[in-house]
C-alpha cells in the first residue's frame, strides 16, 4: 500500500512502530560511512601489483627513448598516452597526461579560461557574467570549482538518457554567457545513467552562442562496470564533435583514480589539436611535466586496454555485492510504497535515491543520528541546494557488503519514518 | 695582458689565431649540451634505490594511520611534512606537501593571487598594474610565470650577498603595486650566491606598501652543496619574518627534483599559519590531494634529514668534477684578460659568466655553431632581455667531466674571439 493512501490513524500506528525500530537501531551503535566514493582497503589490494611494476632494476626508458627519471616529456610518455587514449576511446594525439588526479585538470581548465581565455577568446575574468549548465543531480566537486570562480550555475534535469537536451540547446545556442557544462556522461555521478547516442550527438551538434563554450566531459567512470556482460557503452565525444564541425568544443577528462590508487594514479585530458596546442603552451609555463615514472609504472602494470578491462573486473567483483546489497534492501523494503525512487546502475560508484519532496535532509540527519554517514543532502546540486530537498547519494564502496546491508536497513527505516512524518504534516 | 690594452695590430693577429682555432674546433663536430640544469643519467643512478623503497608487501600506512593508497591527506602525510620541513629548516606545521615539482606551486600561488587574492586582498586581476621585483640574473621560469600574468618585472641587481636591498626596500616599502619578488636565496640560479644574514634580515623587516606583498623564496638548492666541508648556510626566512612581525610575507618553496628524480619527486610549500589555512581552503577545491605513496616512498628511502644530506653528497661527488672542470678552464684561459668575470659557487647547478658588454649573444651563437649548446643569452633576465647582453649561464650537470672540459675549451675560445671582435669595432 502506498503511504500516501494511508489514513492518519494508519500513519500514526506505522510511525509508532517505526519509532520503536529506530530506537532499537540507534542502540546498535553503528558507525558506517556511505558518504564518499572511496574504495575499501580490500578493494585497493587488487592494485598492489602496481607497486612491483617498477623497481631499481627496471628499464626506465620510454618508447621514444626518453629517460623517465629526468626532465622532459611535458605531455606524457607515448605509451601512457596510448593507454589513456584507449581508455577514453580516442587516439593518443588528442591526449595530454597529467598528474595524480583529473580534478586538478578541470580546475586548471576553468582557471586558465578565467585568467587567459580559451583559444584567443576574452579571459572570463574580464567578463561581467559567466554561466555553466549543471545537469542535476551531479558531482559536488564540479560545482565547487565553478562556484569558486563566481560562475553562475544553472540546473539542468537529468533523465536516464542524460541531461534535458532541449534545455541544453536552448541555453547554449542562445546565451553567449553560457561557457560550459559539467557532464559525467557514463555511469553518471550519482545516478549511474549513461548518455544515449542521441544525447551525445546532440551535444556534438550544439551551435554555441559563445565561441569559447566548452563541454567538460568528465569520463570518470568510463571503464567502471559492475558486470562483465551488462555494460553500458557511450559514443566518443571527441570524434562526434569533429564530425559535427565542432572539434574544439570539448575537454574530456579521465584518470586511474578508481582503477589503480586514488591519489597515486595518472590522469589525462583529451581534446582537439588546437586545444592541445593551446594547453601545452600554458603547461610550459606551469610545470616541468608530470611524474613519468608513475606513468611508466601504470603502463608496465596494466600493459594495455585489455589489461585495464580485466583489472576493472576485479574491482567489479568487490563492488557488485555492495551495490546488490543496497538494491536488495531498497527493492524489498521500499517497492510500492511511493516514498522514493532509485535506479540500478550497471557501473560507477553510486546509487542515487530520490525521496519525497522535502525529506532528504531529514533522512540524512536521522541516519547520522543512528551512526550511518551519508553525503550531505543537497551536495549533488549547485550551491548545495536541492530545490526539491529530495536527492540522496549513496556510496556503497567503502563498507563491507554486510555493513552495506546493515546501513541500508537503517536507511530505509529512516526513509519510512521521515516520509510518514511528512505525510502526517498534511493530514 | 688585458685585451683592452692591446693595439689594433695585436688584436688582429690574435683574431687570426683564434679564427684558426675556431675552424679546427668546429671540425671536431662536438655535440654537447650545457643549457639546462639537468642531472646526467649516471647521477640519477644514485637515486635508484628510491624505486625499491615501496613494493606490494610494504606497510602503506602513514604515521597518522592514513592508508596512503586511498583518498585523504590533502596537505601531505606527517612524515613527509617533517622531512621537507627539516630540509627547509622550518617546522611541519608550516608545510604543505604538493606533487612532483615546486614550479607548479609557484604558478599556483601567482594564479590564485590573480584570481582570488591573498588573505582577503583584492584579486590581482582586478588591479590595473602589478609589479614584481626580479633579482638578476635569475631563473627564466620564474620570469615566465609573472610575464604570463602580465605582471611588470623590475630588474634588481645581484651581488654576492644577494639582491640590492636598498633598491628592494625602496620599491617594496613605497610602491603598493609591487606585490612580489622572486628569490633563489641559496646557491642562486645562476650565480651560486647565498644571501647573507643581513640580506635575509632586511627581507624579513620590509615594510611593504602592499598588504599582499609576498617574497617568493624558492629554496631550490637548499641542500645542494658541492662540498662536504665548505657549505653555505642561510637563515630561516619563515622564523625571521615571524620575529619581524611579518609572518605572512613569505612563501617558501622546495622540492626533491634534484634530490631524487626530476619529475618524480615531491615538492613543498612553507608559509605562515594564516597563509597555510588560506591555501588549504583553495586546495580543497582544486585537488583531492597529492601522491601519498610517492611521499611515503621518499620518506622510506631518505628516512630523515641526515639521510637526505648523505644522499646529496653522492650527487656532489658527481657534480664537483664537472664544476671544477669548467672553473679550471676559465681560470687558466681567461684570468687576467679582462674579458669576463665568474664565481666559483659552493653549491647549486650553475656557473654564471659575465662577458664584456654586448658579447653574450654572439658567444652563445658561436658556441652553438661549433656544437655546444648553452642557455640562450638573455634567458636569465625578465623578458629574455639582458640590457648589458653580458650574462651567460653555464649548466655543467648533464655532460661528463671530460665533455665539460671540451665544452669549456670551446667556450673560452668563443669568449676570446667575440671579445676581440668587439674591441676591434672601436679601434
Amino acid at each position: 500500500m502506498q503511504y500516501c493512501e494511508m489514513s492518519k490513524e494508519e500513519l500514526l500506528t506505522l510511525k509508532n512502530e517505526l519509532d520503536k525500530q529506530y530506537t532499537e537501531a540507534k542502540a546498535k551503535g553503528l558507525k558506517l560511512d556511505m558518504s564518499r566514493g572511496k574504495p575499501s582497503a580490500t578493494q585497493l589490494n587488487v592494485s598492489l601489483g602496481l607497486l612491483d611494476a617498477i623497481n631499481s632494476t627496471s628499464d626506465l626508458t620510454a618508447e621514444d627513448g626518453m629517460d623517465c627519471r629526468n626532465y622532459g616529456g611535458l605531455d606524457g610518455i607515448p605509451e601512457a598516452k596510448k593507454l589513456m587514449a584507449d581508455m577514453m576511446d580516442t587516439t593518443p594525439e588528442h591526449v595530454i597526461i597529467y598528474g595524480n588526479a583529473s580534478l586538478n585538470i578541470m580546475y586548471d581548465q576553468v582557471s586558465r579560461a578565467y585568467t587567459h581565455g580559451l583559444l584567443g577568446n576574452t579571459p572570463w575574468c574580464k567578463l561581467d557574467r559567466i554561466k555553466f549548465l549543471c545537469p542535476v543531480p551531479g558531482y559536488d566537486r564540479h560545482f565547487a570549482i565553478t562556484e569558486r570562480f563566481g560562475i553562475e550555475m544553472i540546473n539542468i534535469p537529468m533523465s536516464v538518457n542524460g541531461p534535458d537536451m532541449d534545455m541544453v540547446e536552448e541555453y547554449v545556442n542562445n546565451d553567449p554567457a553560457v561557457k560550459g557544462i559539467w557532464c559525467v556522461p557514463k555511469y553518471s555521478n550519482p545516478q549511474g545513467f549513461t548518455y544515449s547516442d542521441d544525447t551525445v550527438k546532440r551535444f556534438a551538434n550544439l551551435k554555441p552562442a559563445a565561441n569559447d563554450f566548452r563541454i567538460f566531459w568528465d569520463n570518470a567512470y568510463i571503464i567502471h562496470h559492475l558486470y562483465e556482460n551488462q555494460q553500458d557503452t557511450i559514443l566518443d565525444i571527441i570524434s562526434e564533435c569533429e564530425k559535427a564541425g565542432n572539434p574544439d568544443m570539448v575537454f574530456e577528462f579521465a584518470s586511474t583514480s578508481k582503477v589503480s590508487f586514488p591519489g597515486s594514479g595518472i590522469a589525462a585530458l583529451a581534446a582537439s589539436e588546437a586545444n592541445i596546442a593551446d594547453i601545452k603552451k600554458q603547461l610550459t609555463i606551469q610545470t616541468i611535466g608530470h611524474d613519468k615514472i608513475n606513468q611508466l609504472r601504470h603502463v608496465r602494470f596494466f600493459k594495455d586496454i585489455n589489461g585495464l578491462n580485466a583489472h576493472m573486473m576485479k574491482h567489479a567483483a568487490q563492488m557488485r555485492p555492495k551495490f546488490e546489497a543496497v538494491l536488495e534492501v531498497l527493492n524489498t523494503e521500499l517497492s510500492g510504497l511511493g516514498i522514493g525512487t532509485w535506479y540500478a546502475p550497471r557501473g560507477g560508484y553510486f546509487i542515487s535515491f530520490d525521496a519525497m519532496q522535502g525529506c532528504a535532509k531529514k533522512i540524512v540527519a536521522k541516519c547520522k543520528e543512528a551512526g550511518v554517514k551519508l553525503t550531505s543532502a543537497g551536495a549533488t546540486f549547485p550551491y548545495g541546494n536541492d530545490p526539491e530537498d529530495s536527492n540522496i547519494r549513496i556510496a556503497p564502496s567503502f563498507p563491507t557488503p554486510e555493513e552495506m546491508a546493515q546501513a541500508s536497513d537503517l536507511f530505509v527505516l529512516c526513509v519510512k519514518l521521515v516520509s510518514v512524518e511528512k505525510l502526517l504534516e498534511t493530514k
